[in-house]
Parts: C-alpha cells; structure tokens; sequence
C-alpha cells in the first residue's frame, strides 16, 4: 500500500513547502502537485520544507486532475465543509478520522486529493473520488490552511497506525501495597479515626485516576516508608 | 472552564497569524504571546491570519512565562519528543487524544502552551507545568511546524466529546499549597537531598494528572500537615 498525497492546483510555494514538511513528520513520502502556480525551486517552498526537501526534490507536477486520478488504485478527495442534507450524497463524507481507522484495509496505490486554497476541490473532481473525507470545523469559520488540512488528515494516519510505547504503570498489587502504607501513615500521626476510612478511599480515587508509573509507584513508597520510619523512632 | 492558547517566545509572525486561523477554525478565541520577535501589526500576521485577525486584534503579549502561567488554573505544556525512559519524568506526557479526552473534567483556566519554533519549551518551562502533552510524530523528522502543533491539539479537542462532571477541582493555589506542603514533608523525613528535585516534580505530575477536586485537595493537605507536626513534635 502506498499514499500519494495530492495538491491540486496549489497557488502558493509556502503551502507546498509546509505539506512537505508535515509528510515528512507524519512518514509520507509521495507527493504530486497539479498545476501549480509556481516553481518547486520557489524559496519559499524551500524555506517551508525545511529538512523535508527531498520530499520537494522527489515531488512529481502533472498537468491535470484526470492523470494522476487514473494512476490510483482508490481516489480519496478531501473537504472541511459537509452538507447537512443526506440528498446530497455528493459531498457525504468520512470523518478524518474514521477514514484512517478504515484505510489501512485497502491495497494499492491510495491518493488523497486536497484542493485549492480558495476553492478547495471542484464538484466535477470529487465525482471522479472514490470517498470524501472530511475534516471537523467550527461553522463559524470552517475553511483550514491547505497544509492544516493536509496535517490533519497524515496526523489521523500516522495515529491510527502508531503504538505509543506505553509507560509502564504500576499494577493492582502495586497500589495496593501503596494504599496499605498510606493507611500505615494515618496510624502513625494518629489521623482522627471517624475521618479514616474517607480519607483511605479519597487517596484511592486519587492514585486510581493519576495513572501511576511503576517508577512514580516506587518514588512514593519511598517517601511514605521514609515518613513511617522516622515517625516510629520518636 | 477557558481555554488560553499561549505562544512562547515565537519568532515569525506568520506562524501568529497561522495558529490564529487555527483557532478560530476549532472554536478557540484567547491567544498569549510571550515576548514575540515581531509586532502583531506585521504584515505576514494579518495575511495568515486571513478571516481570524480579530483573534490578533485581541491577543496579549506578556514579558515572561510566568506571568502568564500564574493566572492559569491548570497549565499544559506541548512536545513532538517523548522519552523512552521512565526514570525522565519531566518528559512524560499525555499523547494529544488522551489529553483531550480527559481535559474536560478541569474547570478554570487552562493554558496550553507551544514553545519556539527552533527549541520547543525550555525544561524549566515544563517543570512549571501540571502536564506534558505529546504530539506523535515520526522518529525520522518528528519536528512539527508551530502552527500544525497547534492544530492537531486544538484538532483534538475539538472532536472529543464535551463530558461535562460538576466536581469543583482544586485550582492553582491551592495545588501550589499542596506542593509546598509535600515538599515541608520530604524536609521533615530528611528525604536523601540528591533525590529531591525530582520526587518534587514527580509528585507534581501526578497530582497534576489525578484532576484533584477541592475536597480531595482539603483532605490530602489534612494528612501532610498532620504528618508534618507529628514530625515535629519528635
């Protein structure tokens, strides 16, 4: 399987610099620019790709919509407005998200068309789409950054693959070994015993929703023997 | 609960003007400059900006990063790197989805803050923050764009559901008291001096990340302060 990102008749060299940066950081590497309106030497485009140029220096121009369309396996369009009326099933969408959730299914060569800054893509270029992918705004002002959009839809590609080295946290016994110094601490500086059993449970929720690290677990325990130890020798 | 967008030390002003329109996109309004290297007048600010330059219009500029942190009731701070290694603490940190999922349980000011294009947060910055949020990226390239960094947690944030929970949190005083307080603890129990910077920061995050109510903060500071005089009664 292998993505091609596509901007379509992008006006600005800066936008093109940014969509390659932001593969780049997302680990995408084809790109393909439909007529645009200016150099791939543009400094701009340069100075926004930063150390994405090879992205840059490797991107493909074609003259028209329908030639990279053909080339694709499955054709992906992309927009940040979605019609509130089912009837117009032309601009019904995926969620960004639920598109990066699904995709991976596919093989072959999947393209993701994004539109012009001003216009976005034309009715005639997403009836050729296989899907509409769409991404969330505010209705107050809906209308994203070319390389926003671009951002979110590789962002939601890249999560949906990446595991995240999980900390590790620490386990059942663990916190129970915990909670159990913790109630030895209240006995040691003689907490009043009606407020006890509160006091024990309130320090459970805290710990439960703080998501502790083993390492947290036993820089804790540390402090509360310590805090033991030294109460018992007065 | 409010949330407030703060910049630190940004170097271009279309970078400004970029996240400004991001905002707006997500629904967010209250922007932070500290100490810009340009003036919101810049022309690249109002370009890129586009339809969000009332966000400019209205945004601040503060001299320093506490400032602004002081009036924040829960203060975040972003990174596209994560330490592998438990032990690095001060680098451990929510990914942006969990973060979102989780966030609308605070109440009060939120700050989320976005370090220089070049150098992130500086340590001492995200020492002074409640929690850490990781943007994942590519291991390869994994420097985003200030403006991306600001859409995908804004993007974020914008999906996740609005959970409301009526639980009145602990604010920042009172978990600076908390800290303090943990801190006369550790001096108390002659907590090892080499290890005590980093169990202070520890102990942070994770009351930090536990999203403390006021009556679990009141209890909590009940333990330590009789902890603390049954110590020194000794």
């Amino acid at each position: 399987m292998e993505f091609h990102i596509i901007l379509v008749e992008p006006k600005y060299a800066g936008n093109a610099g940014s969509v390659a940066r932001v593969m780049k950081n997302f680990g995408f590497r084809k790109l393909t620019l439909v007529s645009p309106s200016f150099s791939l030497n543009d400094e701009d485009c340069i100075k926004y790709a930063m150390h994405a140029y090879d992205i840059i220096e490797n991107a493909r121009i074609v003259d028209s919509f329908d030639e990279i369309a053909k080339e694709m396996d499955y054709l992906v369009g992309t927009s940040s407005i979605e019609s509130k009326d089912d009837k117009h099933h032309l601009r019904k969408a995926f969620t960004a998200r639920k598109f990066a959730q699904e995709i991976y299914k596919l093989e072959g060569k999947i393209g993701i068309a994004f539109g012009r800054e001003d216009y976005g893509l034309l009715n005639e270029e997403i009836k050729k789409c296989d899907l509409l992918v769409r991404i969330p705004s505010s209705e107050e002002y809906p209308s994203l950054n070319l390389s926003h959009a671009v951002c979110i839809v590789l962002y939601e590609l890249f999560v949906s693959k990446y595991k995240p080295v999980e900390i590790a946290l620490a386990d059942g016994k663990e916190k129970e070994k915990l909670y159990e110094f913790f109630d030895r601490l209240l006995d040691e500086i003689n907490y009043p015993e009606f407020k006890k059993e509160n006091t024990k449970i309130l320090f459970r929720r805290v710990i439960g929703r703080a998501m502790l690290s083993k390492w947290e677990y036993h820089s804790l325990m540390g402090v509360f023997k310590k805090a033991i130890q030294s109460l018992k020798k007065t």
